[in-house]
C-alpha cells in the first residue's frame, strides 16, 4: 500500500508498505478521506510540536474516514463493508483520567499522526474496532473525515454550557473556531461573537453561524457573555475573553477565585 | 445607642444615635460580637476599597452576632430573645443573579459596612428577618460572629469540589485561608497545602488543618492538586496555583480552554 | 375594563372592573393574547385543582402577552409601549428555594389564575416590571403568550440534559409534550420518541419534532434512552419511562439508588 | 494453594489449586483478609443471585486485602511486598459506560466472586496491577478488606450530594447502611436518619454516625431531607424515601418529572 511518510521538515516521501493485518478487536480500514489539520502542517514545516518531535519516519493525518475491509478476532464479520469515521486517539482505559471519563486527557493516549504513532495518510490503517464509528449514507466521505474536528466544537460548547439563548464569545475563526460557532448555533445560542485578526476568516465565520464578528485588537466587543471559548491560542485573546465572561457560579470547577 | 462611625481615614467617632424600629419583615438585633475584617481595616486606613468610597459617615462591621429584641410585622414574636448570626448582604431577590441562585453576586446587594450601607459596629441594628439565623447554645457569641467568614471557606471548598481524599492547594494563610483549610479538612481532604510569605501565618495554618505548608516564592510545592483556592489576592500566587491543578473536565465551567 | 371571572364551576361572568394603577416597580399591561391552559379548563369545570380551591371569584389565565401602557415608580418610562410576554409566577425572592435559584419551587409564589391570585383574562393587568419580558417584533402576540408553556419544554429538556445526539422518551403528546419534543429537536436530540394513548395527538407529535411515536400500552418501544420526560401525569407512563432510561451517574441527583 | 470453592448451595469445598502466575500488567497477591458480603452468603445458600447462576465451581469473596508477592511484566518490581486493598471489579475500559467515567456500570465487568469469575477466598489471587491499591500502615488488614464496602458509602453520598449541613435519610441499617451513615457524618451531614425494621441494627446505626433512628413502618419520620439513600432493597422504603426528599432542581439528572 501507498503511504505518505514524513522524514524531516519538508521531506515527505510516498512509500510502499505492506498492508497490516488486524489483531484481536481491531479492524483494517481502507482510507477514503483525510483532513489536513494545522498540526499536520506544523509537523511538516517544523518537524515538531513542542515536546512531540518527529525522530523517526512518521505517517501524518488523523481526521479520517474509510471503509472496513477486514476484521480481527472478536469483531463481528458483519462490519466488513461498513463506512466509518475514525477516532484518532486510543486511550489506555485504565489510568485515573480514563476511569473518570476524561479519556481525552489520558497521558498514555496513542494519537494518530503524533510521534511515534503513525497516522492515516496511507491506503490502509488498523484501528481498534470501537474507535471506528459507522456513518449513515447521508454523510459523505469528506464530511465523515471532519467529524473529528467537529467533535472538538461539540465538546467545547458542552464544557462551556452553551444552550438555548446563550451568548458565546469565540476567539479565533480558523477551522476549529468555525465548527465551534456552528455547534453553538445548532444548540440554540443566540449571540455568537467571533473575533480574529484576519478579515477573510471573519467573513467565513458569518457563514458558519456567527451572529457578530469583530477584528481582534481593533473592534470593541460590547457586553458580557455567558461563555468564552478560545480557538486562537493567543494569550491576549484568552485574557480579554476571560474578562468578558459574566460572573458565574461553577460548582464543579477545578479552581475557585475568591471574589 | 452607641455606634462607631467612620468619617474619614483614621477618623472614627463614637456617637449616640436613636435606636431604630423594625419595619415589616425586619428584626431589631442587639449586637453581641463583631469581627473586624480586613476590609474594615482598609476602610479605616484608606477611606475606600476600589470603587467603594466612604463619602458620608459610615458604620463599619459585617461579621456579627446578636440577640433579637424586637420584631416587625410579619415576623413571629416568638423570635424575640433568639440569639442569631447575621448574614451581612441583603440581595435584591429579583435580578438574574438572584434568580439563578447566585445572590452573592447580586449587583444590587446592600452589604453591611460597605458604603453607603451602615454596618454593625453599633449597639443595635435592623436586619431582614430571614438574614438573622438562630444559633444553638453550643456556639458562643464570638463564634457566631465568625460564621460569616467561615461561610466563605465553605463556599470556596464547595466551588472547588473538595471531597474525601481531595488534594487542595490554598494560597494565603490569613483568616480566610485558615477557615478554608479548616473546612477542607472537615470535608475529608487528605492533602491540604497552604502557602504564604509569612512564616507565622504558616504556623497558624498547621494548627488549622493544613497537612503541609510552603513559603511562597521559596519552597517548592511538588505534585498536582485536585483544586486550587486563592486566599491571597496575589496574581503571582494565582498564576502558580492554576498551573498546579491537574487537568479536569468541568462540565459547568464558564469558559473552556481548547487543549 | 372587562374581565372574565369564575364564580363556580361553569359559572364564568363577564364583569366590569376598575383599571388598576401600577405601584413601585410594577407595570400596567394591556392584554393582547391569553392561552387557555389545561389548568384553566380544570378550574372552570371543577372549581379546584387538588388543594387549590376557587373560594372567591377568580380571573383565570396565565399564558399571556400584552403591551405596557403605564409604569410605576422605579420603572423606566421608556418601557411604555413595549410589547411583552408575562411570566405568571411571582416568587418571594427570599425563601431557601428562591435563594438556591429554584424560584419555580417557591412555596410563597403568587401565580396568575391560581386561587386566590387573579389571572390575565381581563383587559389590563398589573405585573412586576421584571416579570414582563420585551419580545421582538418577529414574535406575534399569540406566540408571545405561548412562551410560558414553551419555557416548560425548555426547562424539562435542560433538567433531562438533552443535547446533541440525545435519545429522549416523552410520555404524553398534549401541548406540553409537543413543546417538549420541539425543544428536544431544537437542541439536537436525534431520537425523540413520543407516546400517548391518543393517535391524533401522536400525529401532531410527528409534526412537532418527534422522530418516532408509539401508542401507550400497545406499541413496544425498543432500546434505552438517555432521558425520559413525563408530560402525561400517568403513573403507568412514569413507571415504564423510568425503566426505559439507561443507567447513568447523576452527581447532583437528589436521591441515589444503590445498584 | 488452598481455596474455598462453592459447588452448589451449601456445598463449599476446601481444595488445593496451583498458584497462578501474573501476566503482563498483573500482580500476584497473597490474601490477608476477606470480608463476607451478603451476596457471598446468598450464593452459598441459593446458588444464584437473579441472572447470575453458579453453573461451575466458584471461589467466592470480593472484599479483600493482601500483599503483593510477585509482579508481571510492565509492573514495577518495587511493588513486591506492598500491602494492598483489591478493587474487585475489572471493567473493560472501552464501552460507553467506561468512556463516560461510569466503569462501575460496565456491562462487561469481571467481578470477583460473581459467576463465572473466581473470587478471593483463596491463598493467592491474580489482579490487574492498577486494581491493587497500596494501603498505609495505619490501616489494618481487616480494615483494608473493608475499603470496598466503604467505597459504596462514599459513592452513594457523593451521588446524593451530601455536604456540610445536609440532612440525609438512609433506609436500611445493614453493613452498607452503616458505612453510608459513617460517610455522611464524615463529610458534615448534620441530620442523619436511619430506618430499619430491626432494632438491633438501629442501635448499631447510632454507633455509626446516625443522629436519629426510626423503626420502619412504625415510627414517623418528620420533616424533609436533602437526600435519600436506599440501602434496604425494600420497595416500600424507596417509595417512602423518595417522598421524604424535598423538591430540588437536578440539572444533570437522568430523568425529569414535570411538577
Amino acid at each position: 500500500m501507498t503511504a505518505a511518510v514524513l522524514y524531516a521538515p519538508h521531506d515527505l516521501r510516498i512509500e510502499q508498505r505492506p498492508i497490516p493485518t488486524p489483531s484481536q478487536g481491531e479492524v483494517l480500514v481502507r482510507i477514503l478521506s483525510v483532513g489536513v489539520c494545522g498540526s499536520d502542517v506544523h509537523y511538516y514545516e517544523h518537524g515538531r510540536i513542542g515536546d512531540f518531535v518527529v525522530r523517526a519516519p512518521l505517517v501524518l493525518g488523523h481526521e479520517s474516514s474509510g471503509q472496513i475491509v477486514e476484521v480481527g478476532k472478536g469483531v463481528s464479520p458483519g462490519r466488513v463493508g461498513e463506512r466509518v469515521a475514525i477516532e484518532p486517539g486510543e486511550p489506555c482505559g485504565r489510568c485515573d483520567q480514563c476511569r473518570s471519563g476524561r479519556y481525552n486527557l489520558c497521558p498514555n493516549i496513542r494519537f494518530h499522526g503524533t510521534p511515534p504513532v503513525d497516522g492515516t495518510l496511507s491506503e490502509f490503517v488498523i484501528v481498534k474496532s470501537d474507535l471506528a464509528y459507522a456513518v449513515p449514507k447521508e454523510i459523505s466521505d469528506n464530511a465523515a473525515a471532519l467529524l473529528e474536528p467537529l467533535s472538538v466544537g461539540i465538546w467545547a460548547n458542552r464544557k462551556a454550557g452553551t444552550q438555548i439563548g446563550s451568548s458565546v464569545l469565540i476567539a479565533g475563526a480558523g477551522p476549529v473556531g468555525l465548527v465551534t460557532a456552528k455547534v453553538a448555533r445548532a444548540v440554540g445560542a443566540t449571540r455568537i461573537t467571533v473575533t480574529d485578526v484576519n478579515r477573510n476568516r471573519l467573513t467565513a465565520a458569518l457563514a458558519s453561524g456567527a451572529t457578530e464578528i469583530a477584528v481582534a485588537g481593533t473592534d470593541e466587543v460590547a457586553g458580557e457573555f455567558d461563555a468564552f471559548i478560545d480557538c486562537s491560542g493567543s494569550s491576549r485573546a484568552v485574557d480579554a475573553g476571560v474578562r468578558s465572561v459574566r460572573q458565574v457560579r461553577s460548582s464543579s470547577s477545578g479552581w475557585a477565585r475568591m471574589s
